[in-house]
């Protein structure tokens, strides 16, 4: 894998003054095409390696050449910080992920802490693996979202870096580098190989290939990264990626039978039955919450349903039994300009609650496969690749300690009907109808198929949908609140 | 200043159902005017008070009454996080600010921890006043972009607050809140009292005045809060507050020399010295920034000048000594729609580095008096007052440790002119030239008269304005590398 990256390449002076000259001019050039483009994507560069490799030099190189207003550069410490306290590991590059039209360097990136861990002794190779499988479809939803995801590796012959760490301590402006640590490092140099060789394999994908660069010399280093970047640049300015493989549309059972045909939306609960449930099952989620063992796990809810399915008064039934300092309600519109120009899924990673909190969704990241689906603000492969975007997000929730549910408030056209005019009648509610409901109305049946086609392929034993008969708001709201005690005394039973 | 809410209010079972049921729905209400509201503003609710006087309860029931999406309740942990470290005090409650239209709830606020450090006895009563008069600055400024800042005490006696506590200890859902350390607080019952009404009183101001609730009573402190919040939503909606008292205008000195005509545009640096000088600048700040003092300092450089005066390319010279690991550049363009919704400072608060790290502006905050001045883009009222309130913001960074050193690049007309061409006829730089450029040019003595008035003002000390010569390139980027370094060594020398 390495072998080409030993071939002793060397570019002297005069050639890199003479392609420099050139290769700054088009890099600036292309950059600035990216950032005036009307489709911008967003690029991300990864640079890893070996020590001694240059990593830093041609990272500033690259800020030498190009304009560093438009460049991103974040590292990453080795440990976790307390922010990252029961968020899953990639949350710390989402919260640093380029907006579109911007390049993002990464000095470290979520190859670093497994390739450690498992150096440590720490991973086991399946564990390895199944990160490495995780990483692959992310970058994947990265790629199929629009990025440009150039991986690097920076490679060294083990006599080669004690060469060039020699060199770097001989050099006052670059001593300070190379620590005891560094040179301890060294001597697990086959280890490294060993596990890095692996890794580059198993995440080699099409969509995000990596590239191996010599590091030795420092010219043929720089010239060879100016250029791969300006390559990719190029192709990808003047040729957008072709979409992706579509899967078949799901299509609906012959027979118009699905999960929500089969609920019954004639259940009721009389006004003392409710009474006495109500602050019953909000007396259990105030006592599960303050439990100890939630200190180390978060609560997730999402709530979706058509207009006036009374979403919003069963948000408010839950978080009555939360202390207001621990949860946050997350109401989903139009995305904001800074969620525009980021992956779909970037607006909701950003409320993601930490250790301890609560997090509720009124509408969510199913848009994706609802109203974007149904009112087309998506491509058609967009959202047929977004049910296992969604399920990998979620069970990357779930694995940082997250209890995840999902209720669909399932009400009949005729409910509807009566509640948009009840709401028209009430002047404090008035403001709740749009001229969006009554179109919205018009799409029932398309939204209906929408729903079942999301409930059937993301609900997962991890992440539940749960179907909730919503006619009777009395019902609807006991059956969510009991939901979300027996799934989060569940959870914590087993802690 | 307590009296009054220990008259023994109370509020019957049967009033409260009766006021409740009218005040939910006008809160409700009023919560969607100001959502929908075609100038929405922001909406802070400070609550602050004794132990056991009812805090979370009324945030509860404030959540009950309200939508709870659009209501957004902030809790602050006592110590300081890693985050925090090198940035002002106030930098966690700038990321905390709700945006305009919504309703943040503040349970703890910047009064907590001058209160709590002052009773530990770890600040003067001379340092505590400073710390109070910042935040009266700080609430002004708050006020003046268009905040509504409601501020509560709630208070109990200390006869009130042992029967509370212990209606709380024997209630199974309340008890989990009254720990031994709450006990060990009412021990210091006296002094809180001494330490609240100096603060109070210190801080009363006619922008934002305090309110004093009695907490005894469940049902008139909710009440009472509810009426309050509504009331003050209301007024506020009805007519907005009247424009600040404007100071007068700036007036060019009657000579027409200033700092600006001061400068020697004719300095110059050839080619040779500058091959001379500006590695060994570059060198020396590279070697400053590696400095172990500086691990707990911070360093904010500003840019501002006409355009095509060379501020990129400065900055370029100057990120050339610095890891890029370390530095953020940022580039200060048009708000994204997430900044227009927040105080103009906002911005530039979210950029503010951390210990040891390097945020370079490339055009800042000083917009405000330049561009927006001249553009009219605020109000002359919003611009005067930004002077005082940049001077407070500034101060707040070096009071962090930060060095914080501000660039003005001055060119005259015609070097101007010779750039815009020299920039139309190179291929790649072409895109830099924009019509707004040469429109900009025909402001030219309004933008210098605005810089005049800008350095005249807002040149301070601790955080100066360097004018800087800037015909000659090679002149302007050493004297800037050079300017960057001592500042740099006299602040780290002085540790």
């Amino acid at each position: 894998m390495f072998e080409s990256a030993e071939a002793g390449h060397r570019v002297d002076k005069e050639r890199f003054r003479r392609e420099e000259r050139e290769l700054r001019a088009e890099l600036l050039m292309a950059q600035n095409t990216l950032l005036r483009s009307e489709k911008p994507f967003q690029v991300l560069l990864l640079v890893s390696g070996v020590d001694g490799a240059g990593k830093s030099e041609t990272i500033a190189q690259l800020h030498e050449w190009m304009d560093p207003r438009f460049l991103l550069t974040c590292a990453f410490e080795a440990g976790r910080n307390p922010a990252e306290a029961g968020r899953p590991p990639m949350w710390r590059y989402w919260q640093s992920l380029p907006p579109r039209g911007r390049i993002g360097i990464f000095a470290g990136s979520w190859y670093s802490r497994p390739i450690a861990r498992r150096l440590a002794g720490k991973l086991a190779r399946t564990a390895l693996d199944a990160r490495l499988e995780e990483i692959n479809r992310f970058e994947a939803m990265l790629v199929n979202e629009g990025a440009l995801v150039l991986k690097l590796w920076f490679h060294l012959s083990r006599k080669g870096q004690a060469v060039r760490l020699r060199r770097l301590e001989r050099d006052p402006r670059t001593a300070w580098r190379v620590t005891r640590e560094t040179w301890a490092r060294t001597r697990s140099y086959n280890a490294l190989q060993k596990v890095a060789a692996h890794v580059l394999r198993v995440t080699n994908t099409a969509a995000a290939p990596w590239t191996i660069v010599d590091g030795s010399d420092d010219n043929y280093r720089n010239l060879c990264v100016g250029r791969l970047l300006l390559d990719a640049l190029r192709e990808r300015l003047a040729a957008p990626p072709a979409p992706a493989v579509v899967a078949p549309v799901p299509r609906p059972a012959i027979d118009a039978r699905n999960v929500l045909s089969a609920l019954d939306l004639g259940c009721r609960l009389d006004d003392r039955a409710y009474a006495r449930e109500l602050p019953r099952w909000q007396g259990r989620l105030a006592e599960l919450v303050r439990r100890r063992a939630f200190a180390g796990r978060s609560l997730i809810l999402a709530f979706e349903g058509m207009d006036a399915a009374g979403k919003g008064g069963a948000i408010r039934r839950v978080t009555a039994a939360l202390d207001p300092r621990n949860f946050r309600v997350v109401p989903i519109a139009a995305p904001t300009d800074e969620e525009s120009a980021q992956p779909y899924l970037w607006r909701f990673w950003r409320h993601i609650p930490g250790a301890g909190r609560v997090a509720i969704f009124d509408r969510s990241w199913y848009g994706r496969v609802l109203v974007e689906r149904i009112e087309g603000f998506c491509s058609e492969a967009d959202w047929l690749r977004a049910y296992a975007e969604i399920n990998d997000f979620e069970h990357e929730l779930v694995a940082a300690g997250a209890v995840v549910l999902k209720f669909w408030l399932q009400i009949d056209p005729d409910e509807q009907l009566r509640r948009f005019e009840a709401r028209e009648a009430e002047s404090y509610k008035r403001f709740k109808i749009t001229p969006d409901d009554w179109r919205n109305r018009d799409k029932w049946s398309a939204y209906q198929q929408a729903a079942v086609d999301m409930i059937d392929r993301t609900s997962t034993g991890r992440a539940p949908w749960i179907p909730v008969e919503a006619n009777d708001k009395n019902f609807a709201r006991v059956k969510i609140l009991k939901a979300v005690c027996k799934h989060l005394e569940d959870a914590l039973d087993k802690d």
